[in-house]
């Protein structure tokens, strides 16, 4: 029997897409047997071709920097774009998905922008629109939420997605490092990029959280409507505060359904020590998912990274092939069948740990404490720590739950307090909703 | 549009039995937007028809006790097999796929025996047999193996794959109890059996074993492959030794895909508590898997229970409907096309951890050394205790990686040698292949 092969054109050849022709070519043998084709690398998109040919030796493959050649070609049934960016990336898939190719993609800003346009797009075509390299790299995440799991309703998403931050906080935590040094030693081992805004902000984390969300309750949420705060405020002494009460910081994206909305943030937080998110260290990802039937379940894995991110490309090309074979293209798209609301980050309620400097004064604390009832933010745990600088006290404070706006507002009115020399940090807590 | 139905027939009405039917009815409301039709139970097999009537209210199912009357109703598409077990349970499932129907089930015992056949029959006829909640209960594992993965040629697969033995160790690490202390706590939890069996000596963790080989190297592996030793002669002080030294003790299911052959076994093992799978607490299941593209990649959760099972197999019959509804049933079967030899267990190599009680005199350790090097088993770290009852020393010892079959005929001979009194315990040390 003749092997069917189908054709694929690569777009960008950069860390994802060399290990993508990698893994392709890794697979070859054995790819009649596994997926009952082979899938055929055409052409790549690239803009340095020479650079390209260096790295791409194949006679059969051509590389060329007109995207109209790849996209247009009718022999190519899956575009598979890794350039990234909501750029020209959002324009070739459009022109791909329009000229009737199948696409895969591990550009999380567009797919968290842009990801219900194109999945209806793909839908009136009949095609399939993959993106599971978009959230944690190689771990499978989109595919368990809306196959493995269908059987749930889905409560809450929390997962460590940025592996950048991560290692960050880990060296911060177990080096004791301050901010600025672990930057400079993620920058010159490679974990973080020249510009690091991205990740230390929590605006990838924050993509990733709005297409979990996304797939987790079946109703859209894009990037905008998630809240992101970066770790660069964290000191060593927060870390150690959190380790002596039994909780570790991490960057954490959340994503809950509730009753009155869906919350999405992504924010630097206190989780229990004995959390399973607790000990993803280093690079590594991880995705906590909470359902009424599968109660707790966790992927964890390499959030990023050449093999680990194509692994996860190569999975949904090779979903694709399997459909194109068996005539089922497009079986499972969209599935945001709901309009749920997006919550505002002032109507969340978490715990928060508040770190700070008053007067070291009968009454201070008193004074405080009357603050805090006028603005509903009760006390579940104070120390006042005895190292006394200029007059000050150093107080910490965990708070009970509290709504996000009454405790800004709080925190406002404390910062004007005479008596408070400098609030040194607010951090919120993560409730530990295992079941 | 009228609303298509699918209809189900169910097989058991016992614990995962009551949770389909739980979770399908919590699902109803939106399982049309999810999936595109209805999946209803209309008939369940039990034995006792007035205890499930009890449960099951709704006028509109059939509860009977005779098994041809849900496998030979044409309008039932999808058999939900939950009576567990290689008797009744095999020739149900083989009826169901001769008569056209699509099979989902839970059931390890019969998976793990003759997967391959009951895969074949369902690829003859176009049908689709699935099994995600055989292994690991709620957990997600079998799809992503066989999907998110397909682009990886899998090196390991590494699991907690059993809840009762995996609470055991737990309280014998925390609370310090003795295996029949934990053991009699499993039973009055209601987390072990009232015979315990299956789960203690690791043969329910043995059939996971072999569908998850057979799933991850694309070659059968059948229960009759797997080699299982139990948790039953493990102590307290085992544990104790072993977290001395950086390790805990967990009852590990082990498949390798070595170029000499698979190895696939289950039994305690030392495992360094830095890696992922020693936190992994309680009656939790956890799979880790390394792949030449992945890297390492974990699967955490609920690996039992009413819920979390059927979390699984509701996944399963959705995915079926699915394929039903795009015309697509048997689009993933089989995907065993290799014919890999299996490894006898002697031909395997590990480190071993070893406690004895041996004469208090000199010379004795010399005489242990030749003989070690006799069977090419060298010593990697020796700790003599102090400890001194009745002219005896305690020696514990970690060997280097030693063939299994060396090491058993080293051990046969220690044990006749006079100078040792008592091999107290030995414990395979599992190597640490975290990428």
């Amino acid at each position: 029997m003749e092997t069917k092969i189908i054709k694929a054109g690569l777009l960008g050849l950069g860390t994802v897409g060399t290990g993508v022709y990698k893994v392709l070519k890794a697979q070859e043998s054995e790819m009649t047997a596994k997926i009952g084709c082979q899938v055929r690398i055409k052409k790549i998109l690239v803009r340095d071709i020479e650079k390209a040919s260096r790295k791409v030796t194949d006679p059969d493959i051509v590389i060329t920097d007109r995207w109209e050649d790849v996209i247009n070609d009718p022999e190519i049934s899956i575009i598979i774009e890794l350039i990234g960016g909501t750029g020209v990336a959002r324009r070739y898939i459009e022109e791909a998905l329009k000229a009737g190719r199948h696409v895969v993609t591990a550009n999380k800003d567009l797919v968290a922008q842009d990801g219900g346009m194109l999945l209806d797009l793909a839908k009136e075509k009949n095609l399939d629109f993959l993106f599971e390299a978009a959230v944690a790299g190689g771990i499978p995440i989109i595919r368990p939420l809306k196959q493995c799991l269908a059987g749930n309703h889905m409560a809450e998403v929390m997962g460590i997605v940025n592996g950048t931050t991560n290692f960050i906080l880990t060296r911060m935590t177990k080096d004791n490092m301050e901010f600025s040094e672990a930057l400079a030693l993620a920058t010159e081992l490679g974990y973080a990029e020249a510009d690091p805004t991205a990740d230390v902000e929590g605006l990838d984390a924050g993509r990733k959280v709005a297409i979990l969300a996304s797939a987790a309750f079946n109703s859209r949420v894009t990037f905008d409507d998630v809240y992101t705060e970066g770790i660069g405020s964290i000191s060593a002494k927060d870390i150690r505060y959190a380790r002596e009460m039994g909780y570790d910081i991490k960057l954490l994206g959340v994503a809950r359904n509730t009753e009155s909305g869906i919350e999405a943030y992504v924010c630097p937080m206190m989780i229990s020590s004995s959390h399973p998110l607790a000990s993803v260290n280093d690079s590594y990802n991880a995705v906590f998912v909470t359902g009424d039937a599968v109660q707790d379940v966790m992927f964890f894995g390499r959030g990023a990274g050449e093999l680990p991110t194509a692994s996860a490309v190569v999975g949904d090309v090779f979903d694709v092939a399997r459909n194109i074979l068996a005539d089922c293209c497009g079986r499972i798209g969209c599935t945001c069948y709901k309009q749920l609301p997006i919550k505002k980050m002032a109507d969340t309620r978490n715990r928060y740990f508040l770190r700070m400097k008053v007067e070291d004064r009968c009454g201070v604390l008193a004074e405080m404490m009357t603050l805090f009832t006028r603005y509903n933010v009760s006390i579940e745990q104070m120390i006042q720590k005895d190292t006394k600088i200029e007059d000050c006290a150093e107080v910490v404070i965990i708070t009970d739950e509290v709504r996000e706006g009454d405790f800004r507002t709080a925190m406002r009115e404390l910062a004007e307090s005479p008596s408070v020399r400098k609030i040194s940090s607010k951090l919120r807590v993560c409730a530990d909703t295992r079941r």
